[in-house]
């Protein structure tokens, strides 16, 4: 049994209102193995990252216990690289740089020690290269978690809809349901993206929190209100790798646990816009999540 | 004991994407007055029609005994008008006609028999009036509620804040409680503001749902997820009629009994929206607001 997490490894440079990085670890399988491995024990990443990547960097996966056989290394060529700056707001940003670099042609291999995932995220990533790693599994796993963005189905829907035909959990923002649907209002989207393939949607809304369909209910979940947000980068991941990563520590896969898989999400996910990068979601104790978990709790908690 | 609602009494003709009114009843005090009357007995209006609104407007709220001994009929004159025409997106709207006959010089009277009042909501009108309203109570209530806009902020700033230092709660949306701090983080925003006078805060964010601070606490509430907004003239007045009508029955003001007052205010809000001006909210019973505020309930409860 075990989690496996696909997408990219990479280096990211963010440029926020409060400073600036050079090249550190980012990519969206790199933030959501971590999340996911403070909840369950068998976090395997399929990925690929260039030479330049580095055994240190590999380690900030290894020390953690999350298995990088899958992890592919291009000797001579380079991993993936993102460079953006957030506006003020901190709701939008310019990308900057975009080199895709061993990423171009990403095909994802699976080691046979992967072979009995349970459980698989497929994170943002080509639709093309979701489903091939999806159909490389000889078992189908019992939980097909997907998470995508605007720019595929920008220039790739009808990969997009074949993947989707497959998945049990979609995760996306409130702009990308509207965009995906055709529809307006979210209730209305989600009801349109559920006929689509997966049999629950989770609409994330950044600082207003998220919702979850499925089952014919509703779930709102609260987004911790921060008075500051560092950087926002690998959010979405991050609280994509909590959710599966409860879910798969749990082991039972309905509407009540995706409830409370989505305020693990959610909760890793308030850390990771604490500080540049990876770097809080780094050094979490089971101590401050169970903390946090409780914040959520209280925040939404009322008597009549 | 009695519960004051200080807000305009008017006429208000909608256009939405499903459709337009003609001249119907509208303004603040219609909305909180209506709501408030679901949730206590004793609720009196102070505002002004003129001669044009006629007695079966009026006994819109004489059949929800409301007390109106507290509205002014100034014959010869007419009622305050608005007229809307709200944006695809329903988040916008454009104003077609503002006439503020009777509103222009507002001076609000006090009967006798308003002066045992224990909760007053000064709804959203100019600051001027609402500290005329509040300072001609000889006994001050022992709840302050106020509601504003950013139109007050724009043009009578000074005022408002001298409204402000007299106040328990404030309710405003998200972009006025930017306005209101220069802060764009609400965590900070409502920092600053509750040094200004009000001792809580809620911060109104439509569909967004409602954040609640106060005490050194934060309560995060939903709003009801719905697949369409008929019109949602008049929600924001629904809910702090909600809101203070919850308090005044409940008879205790603390951050845990406000909590479940901003739910009442939500559930009132969430039917408001479904048909045109007071339609909705005129024709309530106690089992659908009983519903509604379960929904609420199930919409952000979880099990860890």
């Amino acid at each position: 049994m075990s989690l496996i997490i696909l997408g990219s490894v990479a280096f990211d440079a963010l440029e926020t209102p409060f400073g600036k990085t050079d090249k550190i670890v980012g990519g969206a399988a790199s933030y959501a193995a971590i999340a996911a491995s403070y909840l369950y024990d068998h976090v395997k990443i399929i990925s690929v990252v260039g030479e330049d990547f580095g055994q240190d960097n590999l380690e900030k996966f290894t020390s953690k216990h999350i298995d990088i056989s899958g992890i592919q290394i291009k000797s001579g060529e380079k991993s993936f690289f993102w460079s953006g700056r957030y506006h003020n707001d901190m709701n939008t940003r310019d990308t900057l740089v975009t080199e895709l670099n061993v990423l171009g042609d990403f095909d994802p291999i699976i080691p046979t020690s992967y072979q009995d995932a349970e459980y698989i995220l497929l994170g943002n990533l080509s639709p093309q290269v979701q489903l091939n790693a999806l159909e490389r599994l000889t078992k189908r796993p019992k939980l097909v978690v997907m998470d995508t963005m605007n720019f595929w189905m920008n220039i790739a829907l009808d990969d997009l809809k074949e993947v989707l035909k497959q998945v049990d959990v979609l995760t996306i923002n409130d702009e990308e349901a509207r965009q995906l649907s055709g529809q307006y209002s979210l209730v209305k989207a989600a009801a349109v993206i559920l006929t689509m393939g997966p049999k629950y949607l989770i609409i994330k809304k950044g600082e207003h929190g998220a919702l979850l369909f499925g089952e014919n209910s509703i779930f709102v979940a609260p987004a911790l209100p921060l008075a500051e947000v560092f950087d926002p980068t690998g959010a979405g991941d991050t609280f994509a790798g909590g959710f599966i990563g409860y879910l798969a520590n749990k082991g039972v896969i309905n509407f009540e646990s995706m409830k409370a898989a989505v305020i693990y999400g959610s909760a890793l996910a308030s850390f990771c816009v604490e500080k540049f990068g990876t770097e809080r979601i780094e050094t979490l104790s089971a101590l401050e999540i169970d903390q946090r978990i409780q914040t959520f709790s209280t925040l939404t908690s009322f008597v009549i």
